[in-house]
């Protein structure tokens, strides 16, 4: 028999380390056939090109597309889903796929969403029904209207995907494939490589022995007019704290000049003796620098769910995670520099919190192949109600 | 005070009938600006180009979009919408609307809803929360998902809208503008017009003073392979009835060849002394046109709609209109040559069925108007469950 | 040591059938391996899809690029160049060859010429140096300009090209590849197949004993308005003479509409009882019916060169071949039945007119080849004036 | 009588301050109408949005296009122009002009040639018929052959226009707008303008009294591998040289991340005490900066154009301007530290150079305005020879 074509689409490096595993179970699984496609940011150096990484992984690719319209504003993020889209029926048409995965709700993944759908491939999502409320929202509820499958993180998901009118028997609870990694590096006890030699950056050089803070904090779409106060706020409490701070730079979403404008010109005014600057890091490592750390400040999703897994203790800011499902580790703040300040403080009368197994237990990949392997291919459906 | 600027963009010509009763209650609006966008096939003189219609009706174009991609095939459909969003949302950055207002569900409407949602424009969606069963299924509730307001055309609708997790302050049910136009012609008696001389055409002229049906029947793009098939029934049908016969081509979608080589075909193999093909009509003469018939025959959503309000007998072929509200003018059946004949049968005993008041009453225009005048200009949201 | 990858890009079925053994020779060379990419009006049913006849000769397809706007206008044209770049840049970053090929003056050609140069890939021009008078004169010199390698047809070609500042160590007289397949059906005699048994096509099926003349003209892009009624010239001479006509629809370039409608009111409007039309044929078969018929008539450039290698008389009607090297078999006439109807009346007071070679002796896709294999790899070039 | 509309499309900040007299002198003009297309770098803020300094200017934009495709790299450059042709197609068809200008080689300005030239609109060049020798050199004779009108700055530019087959009476030697500016501030003595409070940017604030060199030096698309090599050298003369240096940064093209990355490394490694770093500055303050400075360090056109007329020494390195006219202000050098240094040091001997009026003398752009409301609306052409 023929083995089954599964295309899946990244278009970020955050995308490409959370869908990993079950990348690695694709190709593992002796039904299915791998067509990997890389677009959008993950192609792009400035914010980290994810092909070398996907290279070292062992995954070849089967079609790059270049579709980022810069501009960094929102026609550009309209313009290059558009994009996306005219070069992606393109791909699908010449490899042929009998299924195309899409993950998560960045805005370009609509691309992938309609380019599958609008050509009766069967799409199965990943990570839908979660609840935000930007940009981000929007697409991910739309992405579950035109999907036929769906492969969500949670159980609060799944009830939402179901309410929504798709069949019970078309969504599955694998949990969040990026737990599967947070998994394998779970026995592992301190940092195994040195992130300044590894990954360079800019910066000065702290002392990571006695502690170090992760910064990740991207611009919120939907409120770029505020995304340099926003980040300004994070800089002043990690500055006025002492403490080494490893931060990493923004996604390439609207509103990331003002992001990046903010910390530029805070690095020109501020003598910053602890920070050291990261464009981007391998998923493992990431994760074994969050495990060793002293918590995670920001509104990366990372902070909801690895760290939730792995009892990292995160300051979650502002609104960019907002009604997502979270355990104890988190402590939620406004764009406050002393509210960021304090919570950073309550945090550090412990080394790690309860963990939390709310977005699954780490086999989500596998669950997800299996599926890929057994679900009948159906590209038509009916809302239920 | 400024006016509201309202940029409603039309991609068929059959919506621009829909909507139009709803355009001019814009244009008369003392705190609107209409911003008029043509693209698609609304521009395509194959499928009846709308242009002209819009400039006789006292229109003016803010701008014309050509992205309709040749092939009439499902990767076409997809690179269609891409090229949609690209353009769009130039001209939305050139025009800078207010609000954005999109029609219906067909896939390039898609184009018109994901730029106005990812600019932050806040976006209307008319005809909302009904039920198909093909790919129009998929992009009317992903429409609902990425839209801020909600105008709907039934009770039906409404409710289902809500079920979607959109707030009830922002869903509206206004009837369908396609009625106000049926309102129009209601009290006029006869054909007022000759169609042969005003639409050309090809075919016979047959006589249409002892009656006539009208035939209107679209691919389904989710059975795309059986599209030729599909028009063969009927047009066994028709042929067998030996009485006058109107026939209006179908839209520019997915199986159209197959639908357009199908009816070709037939024309070579038979001797249609009774038919005649029109390529469009204007709206109001169409009304006019079912209004004097013995009936309709196909899967156009005018046989649920205005048909319902004006009593003209209706039978519904095949799955296009599935699970769509419907009053007692409309009979049901397959693509299967014996059953359109005994539904045709049927109807012939009655001149008129019962009117019904389903899709609204004939004002829905201007509680559009009215709406657009006064709701919060806002574009972010969040599921209500 | 590594195969060259050469990348050839076939946007027309006739462009497919001219270099046609050009591929061939490719795919037979030792040192190169041949990456075909078919796009554009190759790629649509309704001018003839290519795909089929590729595939049924041997050659497998690397990529297909669906890119036709929809609209037979001038702005259509443009957005499908654009959108060629688009797509065929995204083809050739994925296929990394060392030359692409790009063949003739459709102004589509264009999308190949600027992804390849933009991308600093060495481009071969196939059959430059030639002068017309409408967009393909434009079209054809300015690719010249982008082009590294120029692969003419003809000596006259060739010093025009070197006259616009190209150096004449990149400048070949390979000869027309389109004369190799005409070499190769010479020997043959009579027509082996049954012309409307194998293509169908639709109209009358007349008696080819005693011969019969072959029509194909396409509208002229830079004299669109005047289309309807330069084939309506065409269409009265031939239907006045009263012998059989085997008509092939026109190319997909702006004005096809009007040529289309031209041709299909005259067929309502005369009981056209020795017209036969096809939509297409095999290129070697195609040779084969004009080999055998009594004449060419339209504007195709078939008639200036195949059909000059092979003795056919030619009627050639209008601007279209202005200016083209033609030999003795060609008749120059005006857009007017009487001077149609006068060349094919002198025409045939003589089966066949004398053969010229012109356009090479039918090995130009061997030499092609062999350049591609030994011409160095460069991209960078200064005019030489 | 109707003005003629007259639409520009500029795609660069430089592009706009080359062309700006023509602009005014067209918006001034009594028989024509400004149409002003502003698309690709022209609007990005990264590289100085140069829409502020247009509206200041006083003139309206009619159309805003943003097409840069995010990469820096070719396959960019090539998409981004495929995006410019789909978009200005639609800008043209909803403007109408009766003339498109299109300004230079950069290499996106082809995107404005085609699609004018295949929308049958009167296509005007403006900078043809000059030599360099890497792509840009490509794409200006490509666009001489798309164009209808041809407006050059120099008489060695109009004898290789006519040489390349164009007729004579369409070529026209205006001089360069640019010169225009230079002619305008030529009486004014000293900088009446702080650079540093005016214009921002970063780095050190070295007293200018005593004089100081402006660079700019762009990457070379044919040479993109070496970009960083290239600006090394520039940067380790100038800095050998401890003089004020005003330092602008490069044009958004392929190789512009080599460019970057070279003057943040040298930056984070070296204390450069007298270097600071301007984004872009508006064309008149430049001029005058550049009027009193030591003289111009790189490859801009500036140089060699109004640095001739304004007899400012330039030091040009490199291969970009290879084979442009130029006046005795200009020292030829490789990227060599040491002969930067030498030329530097030569120029020095002398505070200003002989003056020049190879690109003209002062009034290009009432020469263009004047030729635009005169010359005859025309889109067809044939090769002179």
């Amino acid at each position: 028999m023929d083995k089954r074509k599964i295309c899946v689409v990244v278009t970020a490096r955050p995308s490409y380390s959370r869908i990993k595993t079950a990348l690695r179970a694709i190709q593992n699984h002796p039904q299915l056939e791998l067509q990997l496609v890389i677009a959008a940011s993950a192609l792009l150096d400035r914010y980290g090109s994810a092909v070398d990484y996907i290279k070292q992984d062992g995954f070849s690719i089967a079609a790059k597309v270049f579709n980022v319209l810069e501009g960094e504003n929102l026609t550009a993020a309209a313009k290059t889903t558009g994009i996306g889209i005219l070069e992606l029926s393109t791909v699908f048409d010449n490899l042929n796929p009998d299924i195309v995965v899409t993950v998560a709700d960045r805005f370009e993944t609509m691309a992938t969403a309609i380019s599958a759908s609008y050509m009766n491939i069967p799409l199965a999502h990943v990570q839908g029904g979660e609840v935000t409320g930007n940009i981000d929202e929007k697409v991910r509820h739309a992405i579950t209207k035109l999907a036929d499958y769906h492969f969500v993180a949670s159980e609060s998901a799944l009830e939402r995907v179901i309410k929504l009118g798709e069949k019970p028997d078309v969504v599955f609870n694998t949990g969040c494939p990026s737990i599967d990694l947070a998994a394998e590096i779970e026995g592992i006890s301190g940092l195994d490589f040195d992130p300044f030699q590894k990954y360079g950056g800019v910066g000065s050089k702290p002392d990571l022995a006695n502690g170090y803070w992760v910064v990740m904090q991207h611009p919120v779409t939907t409120e770029i007019g505020s995304s340099r106060i926003q980040i300004e706020a994070t800089l002043k409490a990690a500055y006025e704290r002492d403490e080494p701070i490893l931060w990493f730079w923004p996604n390439v979403d609207a509103g990331a000049d003002g992001t990046s404008t903010g910390i530029r010109a805070f690095r020109e005014n501020h003598n910053l003796k602890k920070f050291h600057f990261f464009k981007n890091m391998q998923p493992t490592d990431f994760l074994k620098l969050l495990s060793n750390s002293k918590g995670l400040i920001g509104n990366s999703s990372v902070g909801i769910r690895e760290c939730a897994y792995l009892g990292v203790p995160v300051v979650n800011i502002g609104s960019r995670q907002n009604s997502r499902d979270r355990g104890k580790n988190v402590i939620d703040v406004d764009y406050d520099p002393a509210a960021i300040s304090a919570a950073m403080k309550e945090h550090s009368k412990n080394s790690r919190t309860p963990r939390s197994f709310v977005y699954g237990g780490g086999d989500a990949g596998i669950k997800m192949a299996n599926l890929l392997a057994e679900l009948p291919l159906k590209f038509s459906k009916t809302i239920t109600y």
